[in-house]
């Protein structure tokens, strides 16, 4: 295994910080974890920062294919130490070897997606790049998107899309690959022609480390200069909004808590020049069981929900925390085999100590809740920072938005409505969700599906909402406050135009 | 001439406001026009966005062609009545009557352009509305534009976009129908599937209510619910604000000063929750004369500069109110017959008085600048509401960031740079601008491109910027103050995407 340094990457640099020194904890024993990792400060942010925008002018002259070839570069040096990545994840995360070595999988896949679409081979590839990639051909990383032809004293108009500029990353607690250092946001930046700065998160800084690396491997490489790739520790609320603010800075890809992501967008929204921010910040994923599907088949629907509630101790943001479940037979039948179901659940380690207190305070939230009722807990689990599964019910007359709010981990609520109007009644006054899943069919769908438009950014009809498929059509994002910009997606093809802008070239030589 | 009432629409119905009583105002004359307009208040907004929420469910549930067919019938109305229109305009505006005869075309040709795309005829359209719109095909609104397919256990995933809801537009006072009621900004909020609220602008009341009666028109032919457009009079410090803030206003379109764009923006983003803001502010445009431009045609090229910063009186977003010409053979022989065709210059009336006094002050801010030297003055116009063309030039060591402040009108300056260096600096501390032109090749045009691609949202090379061609390719738009959000632009038919989101459905039936 690859000795862990403890070391920031700043440009092509490994830089010991001066900072407050920070440990990963092992979440199913409490072991600290060496090595010690020491914050950066001001001093690195503004060294990361000038290097990215010096780096910038050559990175964004690159063509299509020697971005695709970085960020394949990129993807197998993460395949050839998935072992490594995974070791240290696990201990990092507590999260399962098999759930990581197919994050691994994932992380890479990404990355070769951004990279196909720029070789501009597949069919989605050629609206966002055009068909004909102008490579070297006098724009400046500008790729053609449509061409408005020169008529009669007219000239040429072409459109494509240019880089924004230095980009600062800040990954997720959960996916310690595929949402961390060289994950979708990442990828997307560098496919677009952006320099990225990556804040590397507290909770697995040994797998940043890792990653990191081989980005900075694949940069260095490709003989792209360093400031191409920079990854920092540090204190979020000092580095992080250093990192934020900094005028260099162009756009800004977070996921994360709530609390956070708010203060990440609040602080650029006053910058003096605002630039795009985009923060996934939390979501309950409401799901309807409409009356057919629950008498159709109450104990299957229970299983599948029950099994994507305790997925990954219900650490994703796409966890199905709310159940809208229309009344009729099969309704107490759903609630018996998901209660025992829930009762059956081992538990398992959650990432950190702080989420499992955080997830552990906002069951007891819920069950202080007037009206709300614990249906079912787990079996408590043997692991330090343990997640103990939890099933709760309200009926509609007592919902209210206090109910909506993430308790992030195994636990989830179904409200029990008296019909269907009942349930769109509710539906209509949620706040925005990264998505919304249908159960059942017919005109009781079809009457709830133009509202869940208006509520998600992914419409699922039948399936759970956990696991999200990388692809061109993906859509991880939605209405504010699941995410604080809902015009983009974070996973999938789609997501580089997050740090892109479109450009006219008016009668620009080819 | 059809008779106007000095009403606003609030959905179907003609209300006349009880506020403040505002009349147009010939710039020609001074002369004030009937009728009056009385502003509406808090209550006019209600009623206006309670109606637009309302309506917004049956309008996006119309398909492609429906909303093509409305956007063609208000096409119709506009050319039907062009006569009318340019008439009343031309006594609001001060605007020649040839102009605003181009400008209706130009209006109701964007109408066409969106309603082209949304029945996908040509190529540009598949992109934004795939291939195949499912009309009616389950999905409310939403239109494919790129698949997935179903694998193995993995259901297929299709991405189509939905519109915002409910979008507030302000016009400008310089285009007095391509940039108002049914104007660029109500055309893409349409065509997306966005009921439309339009402040209409006080300095053309009259010619906003013939547009938005059009509009009405169009949308009780079409069947649809009045709420899909309303048009107020109003004040923007309160009503402005109070629709901007209203939280059943999704989005918001404006054009117009920087100041008024920069309160729009900051009430926006101070909602609850943000929504996305297009706000099109200032740009001085930027044109850059290379040496060996200078040296080849001096003469041909003032001609040309002075046409495009005295057209119109130079009150266009795209004048180029800013000149880096590169010292060398040819540059004083420029700068006297740039001279000279600016002493020729008639002079003519603007918007308004007020615009016309800022003109004037922003002339005197110049003249008194230290360093700043006046080269010459056009004649003073007979118009109550005159402009006096204006020509500056400055040295590049006296130039300062207080000089790439617009001065609305017919006035440009030019910085006299001893080399390609000096000029390339000076660049990289410019503002966000609309557009960036270059005269010359060779290696200085190809060292300075990349420069000008981080500057603007569209990049000449040769020519002029003013006039705006409304197409595919066409990018208005551009960096940070130019306009709030340089993802976008206000003209072609790429401005559809202001107004929606991309969704993904997950195994939702076709």
């Amino acid at each position: 295994m690859a000795r862990l340094t403890g070391q920031m990457l700043i440009g092509s640099e490994h830089v010991t910080g001066t900072g407050e020194a920070i440990t990963a904890v092992d979440p199913r024993t409490g072991e600290r974890l060496a090595p010690e990792y020491r914050y950066g400060g001001d001093a690195e942010v503004d060294r990361a920062c000038a290097l990215a925008e010096e780096a910038f002018d050559a990175y964004r002259a690159t063509g299509p294919r020697e971005r695709a070839a970085l960020l394949e570069s990129v993807a197998g040096r993460l395949d050839d130490q998935a072992g490594e990545l995974v070791q240290r994840a696990a201990s990092e995360t507590g999260l399962p070897a098999a759930r990581l070595t197919g994050e691994v999988a994932r992380t890479s896949g990404q990355l070769r997606l951004f990279a196909s679409d720029l070789r501009a081979a597949p069919s989605g590839a050629t609206a966002r790049y055009g068909a004909n990639p102008p490579e070297g051909a006098g724009l400046a990383g500008g790729t053609a998107v449509s061409v408005d032809p020169a008529g009669e004293g007219v000239p040429e108009i072409r459109q494509g899309r240019v880089p924004l500029g230095p980009v600062a990353v800040f990954g997720a607690s959960n996916f310690p690959l595929a949402f961390s250092v060289a994950g979708g946001d990442t990828a997307a930046a560098l496919a677009a022609g952006c320099p990225v700065i990556v804040k590397a998160h507290d909770a697995h800084p040994g797998t940043c480390e890792l990653a990191g690396r081989a980005v900075a491997e694949a940069v260095r490489e490709a003989g792209l200069p360093g400031g191409v790739f920079s990854m920092l520790y540090g204190d979020g609320p000092t580095l992080g909004i250093a990192l934020v603010t900094d005028p260099r800075v162009q756009a800004v890809g977070f996921t994360g808590s709530r609390k956070a992501g708010l203060a990440i967008a609040g602080a650029a929204a006053a910058r003096p020049r605002p630039i795009p921010v985009y923060t996934e910040m939390s979501s309950v994923n409401p799901v309807f069981l409409l009356p057919d599907a629950l008498a159709e088949r109450p104990a299957g629907l229970a299983e599948e929900y029950v099994g994507s509630v305790t997925l990954g101790a219900g650490q994703f943001c796409t966890n199905p925390g709310l159940v809208f479940a229309v009344g009729g037979p099969g309704l107490d039948a759903f609630l018996d085999a998901a209660a025992s179901a829930i009762e059956a659940d081992p538990g398992a380690p959650m990432l950190t100590p702080g989420i499992a207190r955080a997830y552990a305070e906002g069951v007891e939230r819920l069950e202080r809740r007037p009206g709300v009722e614990i249906l079912a807990r787990g079996r408590a689990p043997e692991a330090a920072a343990g997640c103990r599964a939890a099933l709760a019910a309200v009926d509609a007359g007592d919902f209210g938005p206090d109910l909506q709010e993430e308790v992030f981990g195994a636990c989830s609520l179904v409200v029990r409505c008296g019909d269907l109007d009942e349930a769109i009644g509710l539906a209509r006054g949620l706040e925005g969700q990264l998505t919304a899943t249908i159960h059942g069919g017919g005109e009781a769908a079809e009457r709830l599906l133009p509202v869940l438009e208006r509520l998600a950014g992914r419409i699922l009809w039948g399936g759970w909402p956990t696991g999200v498929r990388v692809g061109h059509a993906m859509v991880h994002g939605g209405p504010y406050p699941a995410t604080s910009d809902a015009r983009t997606t974070s996973v999938g093809s789609l997501a580089v135009e997050r740090f892109q802008r479109p450009i006219a070239y008016q009668g620009v030589p080819r």
